[in-house]
């Protein structure tokens, strides 16, 4: 793969996602590995355990004449640090891209700040989170057969698409591409709103007495596993991605007033219906 | 253990819950094994696999002086064929209990039945299902490691109800004593009240449109998992112990308007605090 061999890449935050690209350049056989990271502690670790050539603060540092480079910070740091990549000489073919769960507001932040600049931005998604977060949690592998959705828009040149595409597919990802918006139509139903479902659940069962859970075998652990995630991370995508998640939630609530009121008729019928048809609908995902 | 090798075990109703009691009966070298099923065929099975020493559709037949009799039948089904099983000829320390997901019906039903006749009853609720059902599910060990609750009454003989302790210690669960009443309550808010969650939150994903959880990850997977569960049972289920699942949904259902409202009013503060106290209620249970 010399195509990875000679790439310069930059990946800016080294945390789940980040410290897992980090692993797997270094599995790839990426030679030319920058890595940026806020704090100077982070850049300490990363040199210690020379989990790239360039650690650095400095955000044009690290990018400087980089090929490719990943954000991998929260959305909301996206722009300003954008805005700091954009002050390094790039190459004239260079790509940025995130691994941000909401596209739209990257699209009209980061994506912007580039086009101003006459850089490739093209959105990715690798879905490959988990509950876990920092570079604790990272490990190469990460992404390996994991979905990534690509949101380039209707002028995005198509060999910055095609580079990102690779990129992603040399970890293993299964690539897909649809537009910002309808992306965050979707992550909102399979993604954000099942988040907030797991930490009201998490609530109807244990606020009262949290005791109670101790009697608890897999179904509580499993319904409210991602309800672990971190706190502020999730209150940030919730927010970020509010006018796709709001429908959602409210299909969401409506369900479970229908339920509340078919327990209270005890419409046997309805009910019957309503756990039939989730468990049809599942089964067209999970085997 | 020649206590348990010379048990006579009825076994009523082999599903998963009932077929992995026989496998475990094997497996423990109990030699007096009986089982009843509704149906002829599945005696046939039980038969050909030769999964206890009597296979017969007579319940009177199958307890006829068993010293331990399970109902491992749906809740509604266990009075009337309590009624059955009471024709037999018992030993006078006989016990007979059960492995319904409810226990308040099960008193007034089976138990009151039970009780009118002089006979011993404890009611069981071994934590071991799972979205499978029916006998080509079970599995010897299904019970290892489960939590099981006890809900004798207060005047139910105490060698009664450590004889039925005993046997579920030696199939491996954790066993606890509460009052009924206080058990329906629990599994409505650690298990009934998360199945219905499951249930919506699929809908909610997925009703609009079915071909976007080919984007989901672990999440969504997880968060709905126990909706897979037989539509049917859950119907019962969920209706027997509706009085204790009723304030359990409504719960989530203020929980889910609370969230939309602090998504509305893009409330950042109540949102972490939302998302937080879920991840810490979780800690308490979960790693």
């Amino acid at each position: 793969m010399s195509y990875l061999q000679e790439l310069k890449l930059a990946v800016f935050g080294p945390g789940l996602l980040g410290g897992s690209l980090l692993l797997d350049a270094a599995r790839l056989g990426i030679r030319d590995v920058r890595a940026w990271a806020r704090r100077q502690e982070t850049v300490d670790v990363l040199r210690q355990r020379g989990l790239a050539e360039t650690a650095t603060t400095c955000a044009r540092e690290a990018a400087e004449g980089a090929d490719l480079i990943i954000l991998a910070v929260p959305v909301g740091a996206m722009e300003p640090l954008t805005r700091e990549i954009l002050k390094a000489q790039l190459p004239p073919d260079a790509v940025i891209t995130d691994v941000g769960s909401v596209k739209g507001m990257v699209l009209t932040g980061a994506g912007a700040r580039c086009r101003e600049a006459g850089v490739a931005f093209v959105g990715s998604h690798p879905m490959a989170g988990s509950e876990a977060v920092g570079l604790d949690a990272a490990r190469a592998g990460l992404f390996d057969g994991a979905a990534c959705i690509l949101t380039p828009e209707a002028d995005t040149a198509p060999a910055a698409v095609r580079a990102v595409e690779s990129f992603w597919q040399s970890l293993g990802c299964r690539v897909s591409r649809m537009e910002a918006a309808y992306h965050d139509d979707v992550v909102a139903r399979i993604s954000h709103m099942p988040h907030a479902a797991a930490a009201a659940v998490t609530l109807a069962a244990m606020e009262k007495d949290p005791s109670i859970a101790a009697f608890a075998a897999g179904g509580l652990r499993d319904t409210t596993r991602v309800a672990s995630g971190d706190a502020g991370m999730w209150r940030e995508i919730l927010l970020e991605n509010r006018a796709a998640v709001l429908p959602a939630l409210e299909d969401l609530h409506r369900l479970t007033g229908d339920l509340l009121e078919m327990l209270r008729d005890a419409d046997d019928d309805k009910l019957l219906r309503f756990l039939a048809e989730a468990r049809r609908l599942r089964a067209t995902r999970y085997a």
